[in-house]
């Protein structure tokens, strides 16, 4: 096909195109990609900075590997965009994160070139030491194996298991560490000292003939034992060359090297395809790059939002109405922090998500950026709790998986009173499935001690939290990425385990968990004249308002329980158990959430509409619900 | 109180007691410690050589720190035992592992020396990280911080997220690690041998002095820039002295010392103690010291049978009836891999708890100890399967938590048929509330294309790993530390949803998920004469056999779902939700399973029937249960 803004993307039928270019070609292909990047970022909201930063990489993987039979693993995913572009996926690339279109990560079923629909940090070197291992088990020893992971995703601790085993096992693998010193925000952590140093490293400042000199003339005085000699010179060589962090591992460590020059990467990937065992690839490349406005802000540019010109600057966005429930939870943080200086909040690098920049500046003292390190942040806050802080962990609700034996141990089983924000919990919309936060109720409501609230609009959340850190025992208080419903009706204090009437109806009954409250009010106007619905505000799943679930079942009615989260071991669950539990008859009870299936990227509200939790969905359940069969007899 | 036996240990009130002591007493103490463990050991199953391995680092912590006010936390936590002796629990403590006596693990119920129940391993750097950062917000900085960790846990992920943030929050922390070569089996990985390498270097190994004569001259040839001087002397330095994989991220290494020296050890933990910022402490112990037995062979006095005398003789044990079900699974997973070597087992450091190693020994090959890295387990095991190896996860069920989110991203969300045998899963006796697994039913069901099991009986267990080996979609199964029931009966095939009626009845129903199988067939033989029973075997949690659901609610009878794992959310919620989608009238449903409160320790038997799950406790249910109400009107 013929393109004339992108003659060589276009004629690329598949990435093995690359290795009949010229370096002058591949060059200009890497243009392209960026003008590509560019026209994308003034139509929508997209990751931007990570994907300039890797084009050159990309080209260069893509020249010395065959990643038809090689296996590929792009750590986190949204870095993927330039190898979309050269593994057939141009001329569908405007599609990228609409509904229908392509993922904004790596999907195995859109190119045999995706491997897994990665999203989540960290995992790609346990995968590529798995998928090493199992060619070589299926008797595929020719088949290469690359994990591209970036310096943020890197104090993982999944990482450093990972390294622990390929050291081990000492399969060949190429890791390549893309450094680029950022994580979403600035990366922070010891690891990324370490790697400051490493870039600092003689041989990276071109004094490797020196130390080649020095090695030469390490003294050999004395008479020491054989053994010694030989650890001196592997310890002084180590210390020298850098990388004894890795190569302490049984890890290969070769770098640092720049990332943007095609030619000098594809030198090294060449030489570490070959060399045996694990090996890692140390590239340091700038976010952002060929891209002024972006490497000069990455943090903005990470997945800023359309931007009208090339100067990056923000179209005028129309407003999406009120403001998100992140910010309402921004301010209640900040709140909670002004009164009480041993409140403290814990982000796991996603400060910039949250929009805690603002409580970052103003109380340095209580803020705690741990890395991605999930799993860390949990533990450290029941730490933090048991001295008497009172911590607050801000974690979106997917990501919050990844600490989930934390939550167990440090937390519920202690009965601390850690506190837990769970952002994103809900359909997160063009991110998809890697990103929704659509278990969480089912999964912290489990374990004993835990109390389970969402906010149905605005001004609860503030109030939930202050209720949270009056509490002696864990609370988690979920929220999704929407704007919030604002209240102008006088608001009953949060009491726990009670729910909360908003609206009166004799026809049957909509109990709404959080967010899903706008929506069922929108659904009660619907059918106004026609179903006097009522509407309450179930503000807590663990301990559910038992009274509520009876006197709701008791009228005769039927009763929906709605719900942004899987229904399966749901708010709707917690409802029929506590029905159950009471005795009561649940045939008229219908229990509205997301389906048992992954749900893909799209708008956020039609793909509510699709899985039946828009306003004219509930409502049309509420005509099909027969109140008649719900009758107790 | 006086005791001729033990006369130090008996006349200490509590831990500061032991800083009176003279360097000779403080031997007789550790001599008294290890006469009350193998005391103990004649009596019951308990753990016995890591306790053995930190008696003089555990009395040195004493007498260097007071852990009334500062923190100590013994990480994973099955070496308390001479933490427990010296701090006020001697006279109680015969009772430890029995129901209403001392946990095996630590305790904050049981004494102020005790902060974090722990049973798990790795977390402990995290929540010292945690305490040192919350003793300093809520300004205790006099308070010292300990972490005590293994090198078997070393490897987890957390522990380097830990060590990441420790490095860069640079509070003053003291982590000790204890190195006795083990995990509970011989430990595996690279930082196993790193650490090797640590203890054959020329500190440790007594050529301190030629390698400060050696630092001394450093050739200071030609005319080198600054930094680059500096760098060389520091490279050199480090290289030499090791504990460079700490160091560089900004955490001193001090050691590796022999912790079997009381005044050594206090010496080093003294200099520790007043050291700014984070410090390593590398102690190197022996497992089982000072008890021959048990050093000649760590892997089996882990947690060894009661043994009659002093050459380690086990008992010889009572039969417990039939084999357990950690037999039958480890027989199927035997039989599956000679069957084709596609077949894989992965175990995190649990081959001996699992009861692995003859399968170890005959397929080597497809054998995979990942060590205490249960994150990576199932990202490694994911990466297999997607090369078309078979993995079998074979994890506890309590730990297979801390691969939640590897389960959602790596596994559902790409359907990759992992298999996951979950042992462990039900209430594990004395081991207590860390060790119980009685969540997984309810978290394993909450993502997509997950197929959950659980056999009724010993025969089934092989019959559904095969049928899961046949399948294209995750499958996981459960089963309890228990004798597994033996069907004379011919066994029906498993098929995908199905459930198995194993007797009729006609006065009401009781479907048991899993191994409670058992004890409900012996309810219903209580109740012979008195109530017809019919008792099915559930197999399925999901998808959960919906026509099985139908059918036993259309009876007009009593139904009881019974399970051994937290009732909320379980299998007893999957048999509701299924109901009420299908309009089924639940009143005379009740769901039996674990309580939401954590489950002490003690004799599982006992534990079931206090929670209304042995089999007098479910006959009792029937009783009550009145089937005139559940009759549909």
């Amino acid at each position: 096909m013929n393109d004339p803004k992108h003659p060589l993307l276009a004629s690329l039928k598949d990435a093995t195109g690359l290795r009949d270019f010229s370096p002058q070609q591949l060059e200009s292909t890497a243009d392209e990609i960026r003008d590509v990047l560019c026209n994308l970022l003034a139509t929508r909201t997209a990751h931007f900075a990570s994907n300039l930063g890797v084009v050159e990489l990309c080209l260069a993987l893509h020249c010395e590997f065959d990643f038809r039979t090689d296996r590929l693993i792009w750590d986190t995913g949204h870095q993927i965009y330039p190898h979309k572009l050269v593994t057939g996926r141009y001329h569908s690339f405007p599609s990228i994160r609409t509904q229908g279109g392509l993922m904004g990560y790596p999907n195995p079923e859109e190119s045999e070139y995706d491997l897994f629909m990665t999203g989540h940090a960290g995992c790609s070197v346990s995968t590529a030491v798995g998928l090493r291992s199992g060619d070589l088990m299926v008797g595929q020893p020719d088949r290469r194996t690359v994990a591209v992971i970036g310096d943020g995703a890197f104090p993982s601790g999944i990482v450093f298991e990972a390294l622990n085993n390929a050291g081990h096992l000492e399969d060949d693998l190429t890791i390549v560490l893309n450094d680029n010193k950022m994580s979403i925000c600035h990366r922070v952590g010891a690891v990324a000292g370490y790697l400051d140093r490493l870039r600092s490293n003689p041989y990276y400042t071109g004094l490797k003939s020196e130390v080649g000199k020095l090695l030469e003339q390490i003294p050999m005085f004395g008479d020491p034992a054989e053994r010694f000699l030989a650890q001196l010179k592997e310890g002084v060589k180590a210390g020298l060359v850098g990388g004894m962090l890795f190569e302490e591992l049984n890890i290969r460590y070769v770098g640092p090297i720049d990332g943007h020059d095609i030619a000098l990467v594809r030198k090294y990937l060449a030489m570490a395809r070959e060399m045996k065992g694990p090996v890692l690839l140390h590239v340091v490349t700038e976010k952002g790059h060929g891209y002024k406005p972006a490497a000069a802000d990455p943090v903005f540019f990470h997945t800023p939002p359309a931007f009208e010109d090339r100067d990056g600057k923000p179209v005028p966005r129309h407003s999406d109405g009120l403001p998100p429930f992140t910010l309402h939870a921004r301010d209640a943080i900040s709140q909670a922090m002004a009164a009480d200086e041993k409140v403290s909040v814990i982000t796991a690098a996603m400060c910039q998500g949250n929009k805690l920049e603002p409580v970052r500046e103003k109380f340095p003292k209580q803020f705690f950026d741990v890395g991605i390190c999930e799993s860390h942040a949990v533990a450290f806050a029941a730490g933090q709790c048991k001295a008497g802080a009172r911590p607050i962990v801000d974690i979106y609700s997917t990501f919050l998986q990844r600490s989930y034996d934390q939550i167990f141990q440090e937390v519920s089983l202690q009965d601390l009173p850690v506190v837990f924000m769970l952002d994103r919990a809900g359909l997160t919309g063009p991110d998809g499935p890697t990103h929704h936060g659509v278990y969480d109720v089912g999964y912290m409501r489990l374990f004993p001690n835990m109390v389970v609230m969402a906010p149905g609009y605005a001004e609860e959340l503030g109030m939930m939290l202050r209720f949270a850190l009056d509490q002696d025992h864990p609370c988690s208080i979920r929220y999704p990425k929407a704007s919030a419903l604002q209240r102008e009706q006088s608001i009953p204090e949060i009491e726990l385990g009670k729910s909360e009437v908003i609206r009166e109806g004799n026809d049957g009954t909509i109990v709404a968990f959080g967010a899903m409250l706008e929506n069922a009010l929108e659904a009660a106007e619907l059918l106004e004249g026609e179903l006097d619905i009522c509407v309450i505000n179930a503000r807590f799943a663990k301990p559910i308002d038992g009274q509520m679930v009876k006197q709701t079942i008791e009228t005769g009615r039927f009763v929906l329980t709605v719900e942004e989260n899987a229904v399966m071991g749901g708010f709707g669950s917690a409802f029929l158990e506590s029905a159950v539990a009471q005795r009561l008859d649940t045939r008229g009870v219908q229990t509205l959430g997301l389906p048992d299936r992954f749900v893909e990227h799209g708008d956020r509200n039609d793909l509510l509409h699709q899985c039946g939790l828009s306003p004219e969905a509930i409502a049309e359940r509420c005509r099909q619900a027969t109140p008649a069969t719900s009758t107790v007899a």
